[in-house]
């Protein structure tokens, strides 16, 4: 199982990856058969390379991460955490991920909780 | 499907029961087959009567909770936020809970997300 110490600077560097516009390090913490469902009851993107193509965009537009809160562990192998992202000159999301890994440490699930109420423009 | 404004407003009433120690209140809030795992990676509580027993000791225990951020919705049947747990004399936990509900509203699935770092003492 990973540690909550791996499981939290994963996230921390979900928010670093935006930071630095850099959408290949976001990829590269998901597991090849990772799947993200952003946000929560849209379709599922499956795999590594459709994960890239969706992080490619969302960096694309300039978004920011900031933490609302400390990154929160488990007694399991998931972590969650509450964050605002930043579209510049668009909208501002309040959001909350959640996070699955597998043993390698990888991201296995991503689940973002936002909804039509929580965009700000 | 249940709206945004009814699963934050549930997710607001959590709060509301700890906040008057209303141990029933809470549990009124779960669909009779409701399962929580709370925290995350410890083995799950089936059925209404159970989850009834868990928050009438986490009532008795005087924990109050305290939002860190508005409560996020999604685009589907499950809603997030992101707290504080204060138990007094005792400790402090900093959680993230996600909720998915049914089509009558209740909650059928609660996830808490705080692991042994997430306690201040």
């Amino acid at each position: 199982m990973p540690t909550q110490e791996h499981m939290k600077a994963v996230m921390q560097s979900y928010i670093d990856g935006f930071a630095a516009g850099d959408a290949a390090a976001l990829a590269a913490l998901f597991a090849e058969d990772a799947v993200i469902e952003d946000p929560v009851g849209n379709p599922e993107i499956h795999g590594r390379e459709a994960i890239a193509e969706f992080y490619a965009n969302a960096v694309a537009s300039g978004a920011k991460l900031t933490l609302d809160a400390p990154i929160r562990g488990s007694h399991g192998s998931k972590a969650a955490m509450a964050f605002t992202v930043e579209v510049p000159g668009l909208m501002r999301i309040r959001a909350v991920d959640t996070m699955a890994f597998n043993e390698e440490g990888l991201v296995v699930r991503m689940e973002a909780f936002w909804g039509p109420e929580d965009i700000e423009m």
